[in-house]
């Protein structure tokens, strides 16, 4: 029989819609779509489903995540600029009670100050940073070893 | 002639949605639909109607002050994790010119240390914190000493 | 039988017996002989006895704790200004192992900066904070959901 | 052959509409929609088109952001209270590539120190501050010589 | 009868004289003899008459102030560094009891973090900041507003 | 008719019992009694009757004044080292409601970082600061001018 | 000829009255009576006699210190909670001009992060610190080492 | 044989020329002329004579000591703003080498907190805050002491 | 022709030695011997070959790059505690001009406050943070992304 | 049958080597030869064996601890100039298991004021500081007490 | 033909007029007149001619670099107190565009904290700190090793 | 008699064996060896020995003072990163009780925030800092008149 596979939601924050068009010396020229649609792939031949919202509100992330409460194994987000005062978005993450890692496109670190502290990293399981949009599926194969295949969160 | 019944808004910031489901060692096990009814239960007997909202929107709590801008004699809020950065909401609240009583279900100067500053205190009445969900009912009685039965704000 | 009545100390901190008389346009006009007898209603109502003690040095606090060590079930003090420095008075009270719910008469969030920390409010189940005289009934009230009638702390 | 007119964003974040009705002795009596109105007939004059989009959601004034990203010349903005924590709207703001005029009823400098940051600052071209409506008038005309009229940003 | 013209003082302060050839990428080209010329021409169409100081010394501001006390309705300054620790020059501002405004040619938000802080701001009227020699215009215009032909300070 | 004295009380905080024994390089040779004696003089020229406390103990300090509460004209006091945490004398001094000159013998801003905040000095009227025990003298002498000889607080 | 004892005063701060029966996973089982004996033993056989005082009022401990001043050759102090804010506590200890051990039974190091700053450790000779009522004895035998059998402080 | 007057330097910082008629609810209506009449009464009653300087630029303050270095035996300086910045006024005053009093008019304690540092009070011995023109005559009454009528500085 | 492989240099800082041993709720059971078998064989995969290092010394570390300088195409380093304090190891590290990936087993984020601010990672490309030792094959992952197989760096 | 001797290590961290001969009024005079040779006297006559390590090299410190892994029942140590930022060391520290009794000789807290944190305190049983080199035979005593003479860690 | 002598200023600070006077332990007991020759002697031997200033007036050293502005190849300078707080005479300093040494008789990283930080420190092309009068010789011999004989700046 | 050379320690920290190789723009072209090189001939010519050490290893620097403990008379310091956390360096060299120049090749204040602290500023002679690998020339030079040519440290 087959087991049923894995669930992970995507969340994308606020201005990532905009990526592969905004700034690319900073965020690359890769689109969003294009990004989804790696993610995509490589969450088939890992045996996952991929629930993805990208919103510019941090309420509908919130929703988002409280619809899928109990109904998922782990979350990739990178919460863009929610990353460093987006609490309610902190809380509903933790909340979720399953595995997060945090992705950001560029290297916070070496940017502006207020861009080094993250208000999700202590929730969160694990980040990769600065590593381009590559680092989604470096994160959905994290994920992949974290969550057995055959378990829930 | 019987005086119309004095008016309190009740607001619930993100996430208390899922009270009672989450982390409940925290939030105790109460839901919100139950707080609500306590709260109606409470209102009804003391003369007080209520207006009641939920939302992890930020945009949707000042917009449902808004509505009631000059239409309520009281309000009671727990800003969830708004409490420490919502400053739409503090600005929406300050410009209600009534009594306001800040609501938290747990104690939040027992938590993380962000959680003990609260950018909404300074234009509340005053807040009642840490005694769980009868916390809305201990609010809703200081209201009702504050605004005489007879009058607006 | 009946069951022996819960008892719940009552703590006053420094200045409070002026209160009524000192600043009312902070403080309110209400003095504590009005509070204390307020209570003590209250208390009787819901079947608690009190033991109660205002001082103005913060050692004769800590002995009257120490006097009640393992012989009451709940406690309710508004520290006055030892909330801010009352170190000693902080570790009598966490030694006492009962639910305490710490009040205070103005909002501390509006006034000096220096009042809105309190190093009591770790130790504390709750606060109820800027509710006037009133708060000490309220923190009795939700002391009396906490503790059940049968049991001490 | 007429050029086309040049084209300004104007965004009014959180509690603006109640511009004129909330705390007059702040903000002063002029209302949202004489701003507006003034604002158009200046922008009349000098050959410019404008956009306008107030909003109490951080997500709302992004999005429209983003639906005129490279489609508009310059931009005017009262960020309202997201001036101190709206880093998604900074961000999106960053992105457009066009002069940015921050623009503030009141003089934050002489009110709560919370509002003397400005995380909006930094990525403005310049700001104009505590000269009441007639501010954005001010901020038009400082557009209207840094963007020349015949080209775009 | 013709009233007589409101009087505004202009200030310039440290370094400002050498606007147009210092550093022109971050402060222009045009010379402080232009913005002084362009200033008149504005105050004559307004109906205005202005006496204008430029020094490199806080103490001939400050001497300048102090022999037009009671003899001005409004002033225009930039501080140049002064803005950011000149205490005395704040003091001497503060006692003259007219609005003020201050004006800064570069966006000093978007420079060294000790720029950001300006000394003069929590006294001046509003600040108009980072656009350029025509910002001392706005801020004429502004002040144009703010005191009425017919009176003085 | 002769007018009844004013009355001023004299606080001597912690520590000062010890005045002219302990540390002379920094407190001087003259003792408590000493300082007593010439305050009574100066008291009895200037038509001032005293009533003075010493004590270790904040709490008799806090007491002592709130014996006198309505009954005095003026207050001197050196806190000792409750000058610096001692926000329970602080009240107690505030509910006073007369005016209050802060003598220390040292000049505490020539000591350790700590003794250079005081918690008392922003309800006194006025300090002074590392004169002596003739910084008493001059502290009545201030209280002199400042009270009447025929008037109350 | 027989020397006379040196003399140690032992100085006991707010709480410690319980110690053996608050928080014994902090500070233990043994009672502050075994303390006392164990010294009183360890003293005598050292040649020391000891004046002990455990007060909950830091008035009663700067009383006790002034009543031995220059009648004793070490002190041995356990502050307690004042340890952090006993200011007067500290002015006391540094008149005496003996050699001072603090003790402390827990870990202050390894607790609340203000439990990591003390007042008194710059005027004491050493800290023993951590390691239980054994430290007392510790701190003793120090000082025996510290003041030579034959002299005074 | 009679000896010579010992002499004080009396030095005004910026603004102190407008006393008595800027902001007199802080700085009281006595103007500088009266204040000086005043000192100049006192010193001659006590036999000091005087040189007196008033400027609101550091340097004429800086160069008026230097030329009185080694030619004085006393200072009393008000630094009106330039106590909070004044480094080179404060090296100047400390190369003296003769006891200097800081007096200001008003409580600055009670005002701006940048107002309560003062970069003059460490080599000061000692300061008279708050008492009004009166404190300029107690400055000089301690100095009186300080400085013995036969001796220079 | 086989183009030569890319190198990188592999280095493992202070206690990284027992890794598997020590506190393995921590760091995981799995062992430095084991990590490193499985980035060899990650290494052989892409084409890569490594120079593994492990030194409880910094300077050793420091050693090694500059034994490599100009000599290899990336760096995957976990600096151990060298991370927040390790600024002869960051410079030695921004000499080498190589892409470099900081990887840590462990969610720093979620630990000690001090643990949160790496030295390193303002001169990294990118970090993978709390992954465990899966993290180091994720950091070659994204390396051999960055660096194209036949360049060097 | 003789139970196994207890094992304890002792370190001595940087320029501990010069002890006796640097700075002997903050160090004292006994070199560390003589503290050896002390402490090896007194844990003969409590039935320990000791392995000693001084390096001036933090690595070296870290590697003496690993080999000692699972093979001690205790430390001392005065880790020197590397209390204050040897985390590495700290580390090392808490991998081991058994308790740590942390030495100074000098009193920290009554010198710079960076040498009054210790990044070692937190994961230490105790600290003995400023008693000179009999503070390590304390140590020992304490440890002593703390590991029973028949177990390990 | 003989090149033109290269041209360097040399400005000294407030107070440096009383070199060799003030506390002479402190800043020696050379004269400016003497280094002000020695200086004089060495640039001759350079081949550079000097324009020097001293002045206690901020306004008159800024006022001294515009004289010169683009019309010398290199500075010295020693700020005085105004190394501190003389932002002014800072962005005069980096107006000129040439090679500046800034030069410090004592350590000032051995005195009071605040004279650790240099507002000029950021914009000179390095210092000479702590070696006595001599530095302003070796700041002189540095600049004239980075600007060429023959060329300007 | 030929009198002894004076001897000077040459020390060079962290990564400066890599001078002249790495980051040109910032630490030049000039080799460690061309600088030794140079500073050899400056020796000699001025009548100094010289013993160099260059190490990436702190402990080696300490173990390279301490093997001249009490025989060289002057210290070149360069301490590379370890200037900013390097204690266990400073003890040494605080120990050693000979004049310390500090030599930094580039101006650590134009730089990142952390360079622009020194932990050996206090312990140091004085600085040469930002003027290249010259600025040892001038440090040597300037211990040349601070040690005279016939005395030892």
């Amino acid at each position: 029989m087959t087991p049923r596979a894995r669930k992970a939601l995507v969340l994308h924050g606020p201005n990532l819609d905009l990526t592969g068009r905004r700034e690319p010396a900073i965020y690359g020229t890769t689109t969003l779509a294009q990004i989804d649609a790696a993610l995509a792939e490589r969450a088939a031949a890992l045996g996952w489903s991929l629930a993805t919202c990208q919103s510019n509100h941090e309420g509908v992330l919130v929703d988002f995540l409280h619809a899928h409460f109990q109904d998922c194994d782990a979350i990739v987000i990178n919460p863009g600029a929610l990353t460093h005062y987006g609490l309610s978005l902190r809380d509903a993450l933790a909340a979720m009670g399953v595995p997060i890692v945090e992705v950001h496109l560029s290297n916070i670190h070496a940017r502006e100050s207020w861009r080094q502290h993250s208000v999700i990293a202590e929730i969160a399981r694990g980040q990769v940073i600065g590593l381009g949009w590559y680092g989604y599926l470096l994160a959905l194969d994290a994920l992949d070893r974290l969550v057995p295949a055959a378990g829930g969160a």
